[in-house]
């Protein structure tokens, strides 16, 4: 992201006291739940997400009563078909979904874990042990299966959650989260381990934000204007990406043939994703040969480009590109392009205007490819790879809850062990400082 | 901290476009210094640090001399006899300085680092590779020693940093950080990794706090009101603690004559600092026998101490505590006292009312301590030993530029490594995704 273009303030009107009481009683009994779930063993965190498989399986049919409700209003939501898709629920994607939550069971437990420890001069044992953040707020959009996957990653790293889904899935998302909440006590764990909002007003978002001393973080997940929103009024630390204008750099010793592939699966293979390519940049050495042969493959790919003054040159049907267009995510079959007249004048290109999120050099020399991974300030620097391949379950996480192109606390991918953090234990025998 | 006392909005009137524009120019030039700095040779910080370390030795007469205006103008700014002797400088506190600097550049370089790393099936390789923050904006106090280690620390883990010293010690300051730009000069190092504020206006740090593009993180230190409006007004994560609320719980099992040295160590070895203990809990089924023991001891060093209903009968000439009094940091000659019925008790009770910075259990029993070191959410959990060994230096990190009493990024003391992120480095050969 660009200068200049710092969160807007969204606040909205303030809670009434009913919504602000609700919340604050939601967030103190997540805040209760999350210091049971503290201590809980693993074994009583994986035979809940079983139990809880099963249950979603055997409720099949109430599901998907209460998710035809949802399907019913979708049209007065104005949602695209896309969307009404993403939104339905039958037999086999119940499945799927008590499938994930049986995945993540069998995931290793992050809490408990020993990152450090040592043996002081004097005796004293000092040990950084793994323990759960606490409170998670997560934001969502409308789509049910999100619910039952962020419930299963957090409950077992150890955090109470606080889902507030959209208003689009609500009946479905109620539906799931009874289910959760059954099997939760028959299974020892908290019943507020797993609170969805009730409430669909939009109120009750700026409301959790202002609960910093109860609620340890925020996960949203949607558009970038909410995430700015959130961002901006957040009073406790937030795991976010704003946006993905990710590039793909091709280096002058790049083979044109690997970096049209990449360019072409990073573009086209999915286009409305944060981690797909949104511009691409040449070294002027190799782009006489390099830009021909890209552009015909993406727009074989139905993509429109949009060039700069070098580029534009071996394009046809190329549009100019502006200024915006460089800090530009464009969801859509678009890319902008640019020459370069060096590595380091690509690595600044991309540190002014790309997202910090994931971005790419192809090339076939070893130094060029040290010197991008090193200057690229990106979650996810990429060597003759695709952008593509930034996701939780290519880097091993198992499971994921977002994306983050913060520096602090967790980059990248964020999985089971990004929603944890240490405490340091100090062990003495009656040890007194001098 | 308890609920109810959140941030007050401190934010002061808008800085004007000189100063505003003072601060963009110099975290521009700060991002800039990062980037060099990021794929600095760990040999070339080292170099800087002991050229730095001799260089301010040869400059002790000029250093002092500039000391010396500090020092003349600190009965204006209402210092106190104590800040006075904190902010003089001679040759040996000089050349204490220097060896500070001397033992940054033997620590371990922290950038680099591979923390992990795996070949997936398919063959693309991913690493994660620990990388500087980029820019801290750190705040502090008057102290002059602060300026040169806040220094060191800062480059020697990969980070520009934008000092803004109390005005107390400005030509101090200003002196030491001299001295410092002229060695990078000499050794390669950036001449922007380390800027002194040049201003003491106090807008300017409303302006730096709006600068979340620019500045990676920001460190205040100082009292809790400053720390607080840093924490409010910041578009960048904040390593804090906000004060440091201690407690020492003396369990059922405890050894009374170790629970009478850890506690007057706690709250009497250094009474003004974020690590000494202000409540003292115990078990009410040794309450009788601890509380006359440890009240006698404190009573010889000159604490006053406020008890509850149960407590006060044990103790000569304690004062009832009120309901605030359990969420009172002293930092002086006063502890508050209270008799819980269980070690649960004792938890729930720091958990409500502590800091969670440091908190620490006497017991001879080992399931006490098990249980306590879970159940109580702090930075660093004692057993069987002081509060005032929450310490940078005692955990073995070297060098210290703050305690955090987050759990975000970083928890307890920060040293070099807790300066750092990571990035993905993911290695393939043509990869794309299908």
């Amino acid at each position: 992201m660009p200068l200049g273009t710092l969160p807007v303030n969204m606040s909205t009107t303030a809670a009434t006291p009913e919504i602000a009481q609700y919340c604050l009683q939601t967030a103190e009994a997540a805040r209760a739940a999350s210091y049971q779930l503290a201590s809980l063993d693993a074994e009583v965190k994986n035979r809940w997400l079983r139990h809880a498989a099963a249950a979603l399986v055997a409720a099949t049919d109430p599901i998907i009563q209460e998710n035809e409700k949802d399907l019913a209003a979708a049209a007065d939501y104005g949602l695209t078909d896309a969307a009404i898709d993403r939104l339905r629920l039958d037999a086999a994607r119940i499945k799927s979904i008590a499938t994930g939550l049986e995945e993540i069971a069998m995931l290793p437990d992050p809490v408990g874990e020993v990152i450090e420890g040592h043996t002081r001069p004097g005796g004293l044992q000092i040990l950084k042990r793994r323990v759960p953040l606490g409170v998670v707020f997560f934001i969502y959009e409308s789509r049910p299966n999100v619910t039952a996957d962020a419930a299963g990653i957090c409950v077992k790293s150890g955090n109470a959650v606080i889902l507030r889904g959209g208003k689009e899935a609500i009946h479905s998302s109620k539906a799931i989260v009874k289910v959760l909440g059954e099997s939760a006590q028959e299974c020892g764990v908290p019943k507020d381990a797993v609170q969805l909002v009730s409430t669909t007003d939009r109120q009750a978002v700026g409301e959790f934000l202002s609960l910093g001393e109860l609620i340890d973080v925020t996960i949203p997940r949607g558009g970038e204007g909410l995430i700015r929103r959130v961002a901006a009024e957040a009073t406790m630390p937030v795991i976010k990406h704003f946006d993905g204008n990710c590039h793909v750099y091709v280096d002058q010793d790049a083979d044109i043939e690997m970096a049209v592939n990449i360019i072409e699966n990073a573009k086209c293979q999915r286009m409305g994703v944060c981690n797909a390519c949104e511009s691409l940049l040449v070294h002027e050495k190799i782009a006489a040969d390099a830009i021909p042969a890209i552009a015909k493959r993406l727009t074989e790919r139905g993509v429109e480009i949009r060039a700069d003054e070098r580029a534009i040159s071996w394009i046809d049907n190329a549009l100019p590109a502006t200024d915006e267009d460089w800090s530009t995510e464009y969801l859509g079959p678009t890319i902008s392009v640019a020459v370069v007249g060096s590595l380091q004048d690509a690595a600044a290109h991309i540190n002014r205007y790309g997202s910090h999120h994931t971005d790419a050099i192809v090339t076939g020399d070893l130094r060029a490819a040290e010197t991008f991974t090193t200057l690229v300030d990106s979650a996810a620097v990429m060597v003759n790879a695709s952008t593509r391949f930034n996701d939780g379950s290519v880097f091993g996480l198992g499971a994921e809850i977002g994306i983050s192109t913060d520096k602090f606390h967790a980059r990248g991918p964020c999985g089971l062990r990004e929603l944890t953090t240490y405490k340091y234990i100090v062990r003495g025998d009656g040890h007194v400082r001098t």
